[in-house]
This record gives C-alpha cells, structure tokens and sequence, in this order.
C-alpha cells in the first residue's frame, strides 16, 4: 500500500488541514481576485534529503480536486540550495490554503531524513546500521519511519505489537533476567524474536542462556560496549542505544555492534527550511 | 474548555496510543506476571520547563480507566534535574503500555516550552514580546501553542481562519499594496485586524496610508528593521520575523518592534529527556 | 477551500444522508424497473434567494459517482417561480435517494437567504449592514452564514475563538467594563478587535475609555439606540442586535450603527419551498 | 436507548460544540478571573413548550466532565415565561463555552414542539392525528421528530428504510397505479404496510384494488380530500399531506382522514427564545 | 444506493483493511522487486453460490486506486468448481495486499448465500419463503443480509427499528398477549406491522383477537406448528423459527407456514473456500 | 490494555449496536410500560466454552450508563449446558435494546472456542499446538483471536505487518525460493523471524540453506507432511496448514510439526447457543 494511502496518513493529512484552514483562509478571501489561477513551486533553501514529497497530492487532494502535482525529486533524494521539489498548479486560493501544511509536513520529514542522514554518514567506517526508535512525534509515526528510511537508516519495530523487547523495568517486575527471558521465549509469538537489554556482562550471559536471539546495550559508554560486544562474540546481534551524537557515533558504530538506535532521529531533528514560490499566476 | 478534553486533543492522544499499542504489548504479555500492579513516576532528567501533564490523565484513560494518575508540578513550572512531575498507579501493564506516548508528549512539549523560555530571556532587556507561527508539528497545533505559552511565549493567530496576515505572495497576486490592503480592510470581517508584511520603508508607508493596522517585517537585518520601526514610529505595532535566533533576539527585541515570531520554537525545538521509573510493584 | 469540499460540510451531508436512507430506500426496491435511468431538476416554487446548490454533486457523489449533477444558477441569485436551480441524470433509484436530503438543505439555505435579502432591502436607506450571529443550527454553521451571504448579509465571528465579544455576563463575572475591557485589551491576540456590550452612556464612556475596538447596544430600543451611536459619535463602529424585526430594521438602520445583527436570520427563517421533477426516465 | 445517548445525536452535539468553541473561548479567556465557579439557570422567555433539556448533561459532559446539570421541567412540558428549565453548575468558563450550544438546539427544538402544539390544537376537533414528514433539517432528524412528540404529534418514518410510500413519481416511473402498487405489495418486506399517493378517485380505487394498506392524499383542497375519504369509506386509513396551514389544518381533519402531516412542522417552526442567567458566581 | 457504496459496508471494508494490513505488508516488501505489475483471478474452489463479488472495486480503491477489478459473476449466481469470480490488475504489492481482506468477504458472504440455497431448496415443495434473523455477524449485517437474498432467501427487518416482533418477553413484562398487542396495535407506527410470538392456541387467539397482523411460532415441533397454522386458517401470515434444520426445513415448509426463519443462516454457515491465484506478471 | 477498552473492539461494538439499534426499539416502546426495570441472565444452552463475556459491559456502557453487568464465568470456562454467564440490571428496554448484539458477539465468539477447544483436544497426543490463520471475519480478527487462545489455541501472526511468511506466490514472484528467502533474510526487520512455504524436499532444503526460520507445509498428505518434517529434523520448526479436519488433525499433530494452522477455527466455526432470560422486572 502506498504510503500516501495509508488511513493513519491520509488521517494525519486532514487534521492538519482542519486545525490549519479552520472555517477557511480569512486572507486569501479579502485579498486575492476571484477566479486567480496559479503555478507554483516548493523548493528546498539549503542543501538535505527531501522525505515527503508524496504527501503533495494528497495535501491538494483534500482542499480541490482540481489542484494539480507533481514530484520533481524522488523521495529521499540528496538536493542542493534553491531547488524545486513539488510543482503546483490550480487556483491560487487553493494553492494558498495548502501551502503551510505541505511546507509543515515537508519541513518535518526532510529534516528527519537529512539528521538520519549525517548520522548514517558519521557511522559509515563501522559495521552498524543507524535505526530509528519508538520516540517519534504522535501521530506520525509511520511517515518519520518513513524518512528515517529515506535518510539511509533502517527501522526498528513499529509499535508494541510487532516486536518484543524486554527491558530492565520487565525484567524488574518480572522475576530477573533469566525468568524472564526464559518466559519471554516460550511464549513468544512464533515470527517474533527477543531482545533483551542487559547493563553487563552477567546480564549478557543470563540472556544468552536463556534463549535471547538479540541484545540491547543501553546507556553504555563505548568502551563498555565494546567490551560487551566483544563477549557476546557473535553469538547474537547486538544493539547500542543511549547517548549517541554525531561525535561519538562512529565510535560506538566502530565497537561491532550490528546497530545504533537513536531516538534524536525522530525527536530532535532540527527542520529544514522550505518554501512555497508563485510562478505564474492570471 | 480544558484543553486535555479539547476533541483534537483527544484524537491526538487515541492516534498516538493506536500507533503504539497497536494490537496489544507483546513484551509485557509475555514477560509480566498478571495482575501486577505498580506505581510509576516520570521524572524529567534534566532542568527544562514541563508541557503537557495534564496529558497524563487523557493517555491512561484511553488504555485503563482503573489507572490514576496525579500531576506534581503545574505546567509552565521550571524544574530541576530527576524532578518527579506525575504520578502513576495501576496495572503494571498498562502503565508500560502508556509509558512511551505520554514520554512522547511531555518530551516534546515541555522540549517547544523550554526552548521558547531561552528565547524569551534572551529578549528579555526588548520591548518585544516572543510569539510563536503557523509553523507546527501537524496534528499538534493547539498542544504546541500552549506550550509556547508555558513558556512565556505568546501566540499568534491559530489558524488561516482567526487572522488577516497579508504576505508578499498576495501583495503580489492582488495587485500590490495600495490596492490589496485597502480591499482587505473594507472586506475584513469587523473582529479581525489587518497585518501587512512589508519588505521596505515605500511598503510601510503604503500599507499604513491604506489602512494596515499592523505590519510584518520578514527577513530584515537588525538595522533594517530599527530603521523601519522607527519609520512607523508606533502608529501600528510591528511583529519581526525570519532569520532569529538565540544570538540576535536581543538585538531584535531591542528594535522597538511590539513582537518577534520564530518558527523554531515548533518546529526545531529539541525534545527533553524524560523517563519513567517504576517505584513500587507487588 | 471550496466551501463543499469542507471536512464540516462533507461530514453534514454524510450524516444526513444516513439517518434518511438508513439501510436503504425500500420504496424505490420495491417499485422501480432495475436499471431504469432518468434526468431530474430540482425547481424552487417560489421567488427566493437560492443558496446551497454546490451542495447536489457533494449529495450525489455519496451516493453513487455516476450520477452527474447541473447548478443551473448561481448560489446568491434571485430566481422567479417555477425556476429549475439543479439538473441531474443517473439512475433513477439514485435521483430519488438523494432527493429529500438535497432538497431540505435547498429550502433551509435558501430560506436563510431569502430571509436575510428581505431584511438587507428594509434596511437599504440607512449606513448599518445586517450581519448573523451564533444563533445557528447545530452542524450547520458554515453552511448558515453562507446563506446569510448569499441573501447580502454579512458574516459576524463563526465561533468563540475568532472574535472577542464582552458581554454583560462577562462585565458581571469579571469585574465591571473598566477592569473587564482592560484586561481583554492587554489580553487579546493582536489580530483580534475587542467588541464590548454596553447597555447605556455610562457603559458606553467606560468602554471606549478602556479602549474597546467596537461595542454592541443589545435589546435598546431605537430612542435608545440612536443617543447611544450619537454618544459614540463615530469614535469606533456600533452594532445593534435584539428584537429587530423587518418592521423596525429600517428605524434601527437610520440609527447610524455600522451593523445590525440578526439571530432570526438563521434560527427562525421558514424554508423556500422547492421540489423535484423527473423530466425523462428510460 | 436514552436519546441523548444515541450516536447519532452524540455526534450532533460535538460538531455544534466543535463548531462554536473552536480553538477555544477567546472572550472567557481574556476577561475572567482564573477558577471563578458559578450557577446558571437557562429560562425560557415566552411560553412554549420544552424540547431537548435532557440534551444539557450531554452538551456539558463534553466540555468539562465536572459540571453538573439538572433538567427542571420534563421534555413536553408547556412552561410558562421566564421559566427556569435547566439549572448549571462548574467553571464559569465551561458554563459560557456551552451556553450558546444549547440554547441553539433548546430554542430550535421547543420552537419545533411548540409549533407542533399549535397546530395539534387547532386540529383537536378533527378524526386525525398531526404527523411530521422527512423535510427535517439535515443532522437532526431524531431531535426534530422527538419535539414533534413533545408537541402532541406522531411519527411518521424515520428515513427511507422503516417505510414504504409510494408517490407520484414512483407511479410514473413503475408503469402505473395498479402495476406499481401490485409489485410492490408482493416485495414488500412482512413487517411493512403500504401507503400510495392518490390524486383522485381512480387512482384511490386502482390503488384500493391493487393492496394499498393506506393512502395519501397530496396537495387537495379541504373539498376534494373530504370526497375522496368519503369515497375511501374507511377501507384504510388515509393521510392528507401539502398547502396544511393553521388556519385550515381544523378543516382538514374534520375530513374523516387519519392522519395529517405537516413539513412544517420540523421546516420551518420559528425558534423560541431561552436564554441563560448567572444566578451566583465565586 | 449501490450496497458497495453503503458507508457501513465501506467503514466494514476499511476495518477490515486496517486489521489486516496494519502498518504494511512486510512480507512483500521484503520479497516482491519494486515496481511489479501483474493480473490474478480470484477462483471458487467448488460449487457454491457467490455473493460479494462487488465488493472486489471498493476493497482494491483504498489501496491503490490505480487497481482495476472486473466481476467475472453475477452476484447470486452459482458457479461450478475452480470458476473464476473476480480479475484484478495492478501492482502485484497492492493485489496481495488486498487479497486476504476479499477472500474473507467473499468466503463468508459466498458462504451464507450457499447455505441459503440449500435451504431454499429443501422448502421447495412447500408454501413457506426462507428468511434470515437479527443473529448476524457483529457490523456486517446489510452484507449478510444481501447473501441471504443471492442464496433465494427473503429478509426479515434489518434492526430493532423497521418492524414491530413482540416475544414472550415482550409479553411476560408488557402484562399477558391481550394487553400488549393492542397496546402495540394502537401505538404502532402507522407504516409498520405487528407480529407476535406464540406458543399455542390460547395465545394464537389472543393475539388475533387484539389485533396481530401476522404471528411467529418459535421452538414448536413440526406437529405443532402444523396444528396452529391450521388454527390461524389463513387469517393472517404465519412464521416459523427454531430448531429448524437442513433435515426437517420441508417438513415446516409444508405447514402452510408462510415463512420460516433461521438463525444458522447467517451465525453457522460454513466458509466456500476461494482462493486467488496470480495469471501473469512482469 | 484491556482487549474490552481497545479502539478496534469499541468501534466494532458500537458499529453493531448502530446497525442493530438504528434509531430506536420499537416494539419495546410499544409494548413495555414506562420505567420497568429488570435483572436478566444470559445462559449458555449447551455445553461449550465461553469467550467475549467481557463485552457486556462495553455493550451496555453505549446504551444506557445506568446498567449494570456482572460476569458469572472466566473467559474460557467450559460450561455446562443451562449455565448462566452474565448477568445484568436495568432498565428493561435497554437490556432488551442490548440483548441481540452481546449474543450475536457470544455465539460467535464462543462458537471459535468452543471449536478451537475440539481440535486442541484432539491432537492432544501429538507434539503440535493449534493455531490460527488471517482468514477472520471482517472487522473481528482480535476478538476472534482471542476466542482461540480462550479455547487452547495459540495466535499466529495479527496482520501483514507483524510477521513474515513467504508463500509460493511470494517466490514465483520473486524469483525462486533460493533467491527470495535471502532477499527477505537481508531485508527483514531485526525483530521478525522468516518463515517459508514449500512444497517439497527441494524447497525444504532451499530455504533453510537461504536462512529461513521456520516453514510452512501447506496442503500435504499426512504421509508428505510426516516425510518432510523429518527431512527438516529440528533444525527450524515445521507449521503444517491445508486440508486439517478434526478427523486428521491428531495424525498430522503426530508428525512432529510444531504448529498446525487451520482457518476453519475462525471462518466456520458453528455458533453456540446462547439466550437471554428476564430473572425480575418491577
């Protein structure tokens, strides 16, 4: 299913609508001719990964069915300063009324594409994948999983429901490592596997022999990790999360760690600034 | 009408715990005992000022409605670093499974609240009150609004619908400034006032001369906008906006401009970190 | 945003069509030929203000897309008996199911249009325009002062949180006009006038010393009305509202107020009558 | 079901409350004091008759959960001027954000019901009862055809689905009287009757003869009703419908028919005056 | 209106999606190369009668309108074994997204249908039409219903609203059959017919002495329901319901019953396995 | 969170509730006297075992706040025939305005697991536990899901997107099992196992040489299922689907599979009677 197409976007798309446009664009009634069509264009002020650009039609979609779109980039496309990524024909009122939503939405996820972006680039010489987590801005989950794709990352589970991970708060209220995870693995549904978090290098070893097919070394330093990773030897994936920056995550990606969560990617990625441009109108 | 019972409040909330629940926690179903009750706090881990507890209550009432919950701090309240600021009781599982969309919230808001009260005391020597834009997350706007003002932030219009603000682009596409502000001020509905974008002093006096009873001055250097402040010399109030930051807001304060609106402080504020630690279980 | 296309609109007319057809129209099931076809206008009986016809595709649309749809005239023109306003051709069944939803929004707007031309001619001679208020039917708002549009009103605020209008409750509750008005002003979003009711001289003064942007004479009698705009003496604008009847309208219009307001426009104008007619079927 | 708790009129309150209050009280906000808690009475201003109290708990249940009503008078109740029908209690904001509310569906409501009496009155003398039709407002369907019970009158069908009536137009369209009314007493589902639209005395004796269960008789003078019951001679039951007016709606029912129904009734009922009263505030 | 249209089939169509394909389907995105087109045919693996083919459009344009789909059937018809209903063109990604959600449509509804027809089929040689009940699958009941009528069945009324079915509960608590029927014959919406349960003589009498239009016999052994339609003599239609099976449906059928109703139609019927299958690709 | 609370459960009770409710019970309005109320008991009529009885409730919150439930028996029990399962308190024209829809959801529901229950018994000797499949009814799949697990079965995948299962359609697609399952190995997200359908010996060793997790044996002979379960040998687990009847199902539990899937569970499982009896009215 395309992405655009999904309920939870396309429900996403509306209620920006709704909570932007209100009973109507007050400025655009007091101010524009009747009848005014128009061309225009969003472009891109400064060099990034655009991510969203699909959301245009169905912002448009929304507000005039006879607004027409086009993408002029594929998402997740590296562009330089001043260029054009949608282009937009219809009336003028319309164009109008749909610009901040769009520019909302494209300013958002091409800023989560492009931070993903210098964060898979700083990790490059390292053998770990730069993954997303569940800290992501309500309501936009799927999309900023989206661009944390289009930035070269890859996505960890997308909810509670499809991915089991047991973390020290489980592992407290359920009896320590080892009944936990022994637990864990007998009643895991079958396509599931379990990660479990571990502080150190007993916890490490109780997961393992527990049946863990993955850990999660949380809150550590690098030297740490790598000392953890070095002990699980392969036996399993392991995951890095927890105080990760652009300064340090080559190191952390240099430790053997299979990947490095960063809840920043979707919670603190500054926007990038784009802007609507009227080209021709009459 | 509290804003945590406001209908798009609400469906902010249910959307937020439907992409994160989903089908139900895998984890907790198989790693908790059942029955398990607890009690939980969230602590801000570092000084910021809190957004969004009374948001508290909203998620857990969707998951629980055994599940209570109490606020320990007002929002707007500046705290320090492992400050408790709710409370939790009830199922253990259900508050995991409520856990990451209240930290989701909390982090970004009280993130756009601290981040607009450093603006606000960086300008805090200027005539300039901060004021927030259109610029937000969507599908958050009134949550982000508020935490602006939790912030010491004050808001500008909500919506296309509840303000006149006459850009360039309709300047433009009306016809130029003479002619489209005087048509907006006949038209203007009687509640609302006419603000006028202007890029120069010719701009400023035509708006003014035709009716404009504020102006906007977008991408102005500091000196430009002292200049054209000083031109209008307070027959209308002038907002600022573009290009500000935590280096120059004391300079634009500074302009004698009535307002300095920054869209940063929806859209590229950082989150604050914030945890849930479960303190008692049984 | 073309008023049709409005979430609020779609949804009105969705939820209109539900409670009418239900789970189906049983008459047409058990009389109609399967597959007859026909072409259909929708004729207004009577001299009226149309308002409303953009609404046939939207009705249509839900209820099968290949029925196509014909305003015939323009929403806000004055149309003689026996006019055809709308034309439609599909499937028979099709035309009938939408008939009756179609035609009670036709007479409820028209009938508001109407209503309002009849009280914007009474008041030609004078200087006031007549404008609506919040007195609408539930759902419909949007739809209402579009009609009031239509019949050469104008619209007043749409809700609560577009306009600011103090009125005595407010002056009761809050502390007297002075301290009421002044802390609105210092209050009130900058792109929001501060409309205050005032019930005599002494109000009258109170307001406009506090600064009050208009002020609204509420149920005065025109004696009244007319020393109180004297008083006012074109300082700020005047609305009138209470008990204005096409009888007096004309009085109250020569008061010199900039604006009559008129709950009955929408709450208490009769429908238009308007029916449709099957003009061929096949 | 209680009314006020079916979906549907669920859903018609909170898109009047989501239409009026908006992004929030504006004027509530910048003029009371901050916790101020009051008392309100809603009074009606002129006799009438009540429709719809049982609508306050709904309304300010959405608003703030902690305001409490109490209906003073039972739905049907004539009151007489001044009356006190519902009493308020909570926030005085919350009381202000759902005043105009649900004064708007009290005043459309017992306008409906109170018109409704009129004309139940004026018929008292007569064989038939006052029926409603489907000319109702679009939304409010369940509402309307409740005050019109509230008023003395009966229901006639809720929508297309719960009966059958065949008009004129099905008649044209199905190849005549005795072939329509014969097809469709064959498909007719078990549990409903019949009704078929006549104009004259050979369409009553095709449809008598074909199975009709009752018949309306649409747009005939007081004379030409009165001859066609008589010809009917109490075979079944006859409905008179169009051009009914309260000043001939008493000859109309001396006619011998059944029933009359009445698209004015839910139409165009002018509304009722109410309107609420701060009784103490602290 | 087309049923495929009906919003509650949509909302059904649009659940049912939303369960199934959640967040998206990761098996092909994991498997499927990009940009895949192909054609499928959805077959019937044995003789049965299908029912829902229409639903094939509505299912296919929520996920990707650039989906065609041709019903290869009539709904109704019945059809041999490995009999191709449906044709869909598309994405390959987006046919196999949908094809568990049309499956599961059409093997129940196809289901229901071929149950009817065996019923309706065992009743041939008697008086007696087949009809369905209120024991419906929870949101799917229009469906449900509509695969009764393709299998030969009749529908009884569709919900609590559109017929009048007075049980012995209704009975037991309303004060015994004589009073409640005439107190329902008396308050009967004037459109609608009374039916009443009946468990012998005694009570047969009763009701038709008060008025009934027509009776059910529930749980009466075939002898029973024999005697007691002979009882009725044709005064007014008979139904017959429970413990009807495949083995005795005849037998009632040849009560002189007018209609027999069963439950298992709807709540038992067994799936008709379909399954698709993909003819090209490329 | 309580399944009973979550988003997909209430909308699909409430969607029953509105098909089956419509606007209203009539009979009982015409037949119970005003203000009766009354305490009812719902039975299971035959042996079985219980699942949704956590429903009433939610059934009842949405029809009258005023009911009151209890539940007589654990989800899951096996009942005897005649035993009560809920009971309920109220008003007797809401418990009867609930009644159909909570024992629509109880047949059903129970029905699942009362059938689920037979096949876990019956291949109680093997090594194999029951699971399920996606082939659910519309719009019910997690309570559905939940009535197997209440009858000893286990939940395989929810949807699309939490669990990874390549069919034969995948790899004819794709481009050979060799091909796909590397393909899906490499890009499957970190938390879900790869499981692989074959049909034969080659395929076998195919996929568990390209990584797969587990496979699937769909429509083989006990005898070709027995063959290539040893073929496999422990090394990842085996799920045998296709052709399983409660007469087989304990020889292909004998096979040494792990899992046997059967889509019957939920697409014919029969209902169970249930009925609701008045205890008390007054």
């Amino acid at each position: 299913m395309d992405l655009g197409q999904h309920p939870s976007v396309k429900r996403a798309v509306l209620a920006a609508l709704e909570e932007d446009i209100g009973r109507g664009d007050v400025t655009s009634t007091v101010t524009l001719p009747p009848h005014l069509m128009g061309t225009a264009v969003v472009l891109a002020e400064a060099p990034c990964v655009v991510a969203g650009v699909f959301l245009a039609p169905v912002v448009f979609a929304a507000i005039d069915s006879r607004v027409a779109t086009e993408c002029l980039v594929a998402d997740g496309a590296p562009v330089g300063p001043e260029t054009a990524v949608v282009r937009i024909w219809g009336a003028a009122a319309a164009i109008l009324a749909g610009e901040r939503v769009l520019l909302n939405f494209l300013q958002h996820l091409s800023g989560i594409a492009t931070f993903t972006r210098r964060f898979v680039d700083a990790a490059a010489g390292g053998s770990a994948v730069i993954v997303d987590t569940r800290k992501t801005t309500p309501g936009l989950r799927l999309l900023e999983k989206h661009a944390v794709k289009m930035g070269g990352g890859v996505n960890h589970r997308f909810g509670l429901d499809d991915g089991i991970l047991i973390k020290n708060t489980h592992v407290a209220l359920g009896g320590g490592t080892d009944a936990v995870v022994r637990r864990a693995c007998a009643a895991a549904p079958a396509g599931l596997r379990v990660q479990v978090e571990c502080r150190g290098a007993a916890e490490v070893e109780a997961a393992l022999a527990a049946g863990a097919d993955s850990l999660l070394l949380d809150n550590r330093s690098v030297e740490e990790a790598r000392e953890l990773v070095r002990l699980v030897a392969g036996r399993v994936p392991v995951e890095i999360s927890g105080g990760v920056t652009l300064e340090n995550v080559a190191a952390y990606a240099a430790t053997g760690a299979a990947r490095i969560s960063i809840g920043a990617l979707t919670h603190s990625a500054p926007a990038v600034p784009l802007h609507l441009r009227i080209e021709a109108a009459g």
